[in-house]
């Protein structure tokens, strides 16, 4: 390894620009155009999705159809193939979410009789990794893998509290801060008090925001250093339980949540990095 | 496009050569490098467990992360990251399963009381795409993502049955038929014999051999053309549903395909082709 001379920082994005795979970035791109509501998509649509050139996106797509990523029925239309499903499962399978986390969330379920999520942030959106849920019609259905704008969750929000105010302030200027429902807080100066309660109480709630009539509330998780690396939460479409949820469930979260933080200490996770 | 001369097969291997990105390829392998009990690698463990050499394999990951992919605390151990969640997301969206399929799945486990699994083939697995299923302790906790050895399920032979004698016997002659439990079928010949009488009869049955005490079945969904591209099954640990599945819910399970077969041939999905 080639001893650093001058300015160390400079010498870094030196070595990553040397390192970087451009392809692999145009390949993921490629992978990533596909989705809602966009199941079929051709050459040029890939092409104008991505901002790579045509003769490049249709070598991606190629090579991804002799890898089974991707598959075509005539030639023209492609569309994404099973094995793309596990790249993604690799990601949660890593986590070791079935011994630590799963078991947190169902016991979560019995004693509440709602749904319990643990979510990431990812770039400005909530993901979702694991979720703990009966069958209830009229329920969101929110599923592992999902995505929801961050500043109009409960969840998204105690993740969002982990930030500097600077960098919260620069974020909601390079995004568009959406009204889903009458209720959703779009002011930033609203969202940035919003978010200096959740520092102070150490929970977030949020009501009708992001799905009319569903009340929501969740709880960071840390790891050894105190940073917020994930949200446990709790939602209900029902009135009486929506009352309950900060006098009765935010004690049993922040349990949840310690037990979840112990076992992540004691058993490393991506998550706890 | 250059027209065809000689042999076109051998034309369409030549462009195909051509068009194909070895970086892609590469940088894949070294997403699914990682997963279950291996959610850290050093550089050399990822060059190992993708057969590329250490230099590429550095530039890989380097680029990983610069994506936000892959992340690593001390510069030696890499991990996934959340992002990686959103590519096989990709694939289920693309799926339109909210719409179609999981409504069935509900309905189901509505009338059974036992989760419903809807799955496709990734390679010789049984890779699950969508579930319905209530909370219940002592459940084998099967998630979407998860993937199982296709020969020693209900649902993986179903989709094996769609497949010819000959493609059979060359699958079973590349990958090694294990016992998962004393139950499970090894034996090629009684595995022929299996998914001979599946055509027969139209469903699948298996008995304690992928997991001791579980009891499946499953039934085909197939594309316009009648090729099988999916399978819908219900597992119980029930002894006294096990003994109804057949009877009672294999004519239920059959309209439920008939139902999702019936909405992606007016709604076509990358299923179907």
């Amino acid at each position: 390894m080639k001893k650093s001379r001058e300015e160390p920082g400079a010498e870094a994005a030196q070595d990553r620009a040397r390192s970087f795979v451009t392809s692999m970035d145009r390949g993921l791109r490629v992978i990533r155009a596909f989705g809602e509501r966009r199941a079929f998509l051709t050459v040029s649509e890939v092409a104008e999705r991505t901002d790579i050139s045509r003769a490049a996106a249709r070598r991606f797509l190629k090579t991804l159809e002799a890898l089974d990523y991707v598959g075509t029925a005539d030639g023209q239309r492609y569309f994404l193939k099973p094995s793309v499903l596990t790249l993604g499962f690799a990601y949660l399978s890593s986590l070791g979410l079935n011994e630590v986390v799963q078991p947190v969330l169902t016991s979560m379920l019995d004693r509440t009789g709602e749904p319990c999520s643990f979510a990431v942030l990812n770039e400005t959106d909530v993901l979702y990794v694991a979720r703990a849920y009966n069958h209830q019609p009229l329920r969101a259905a929110i599923r592992v893998g999902d995505r929801l704008p961050a500043f109009s969750t409960a969840l998204g929000r105690v993740l969002l509290s982990g930030k500097s105010d600077d960098e919260l302030r620069a974020i909601m200027t390079t995004i568009q801060l959406k009204r889903h429902t009458p209720d959703t807080i779009i002011d930033p100066l609203l969202i940035m008090n919003e978010i200096a309660k959740i520092r102070r109480q150490g929970h977030a709630f949020s009501a009708s925001e992001q799905i009319f009539g569903l009340t929501a509330i969740a709880v960071p998780i840390r790891n050894a250093a105190g940073e917020i690396i994930a949200g446990l939460g709790v939602s209900t479409q029902f009135p009486e339980m929506a009352a309950k949820l900060e006098t009765a469930i935010v004690p049993q979260l922040k349990d949840a949540a310690a037990t979840i933080e112990l076992a992540m200490r004691t058993n490393p996770s991506p998550l706890s990095i």
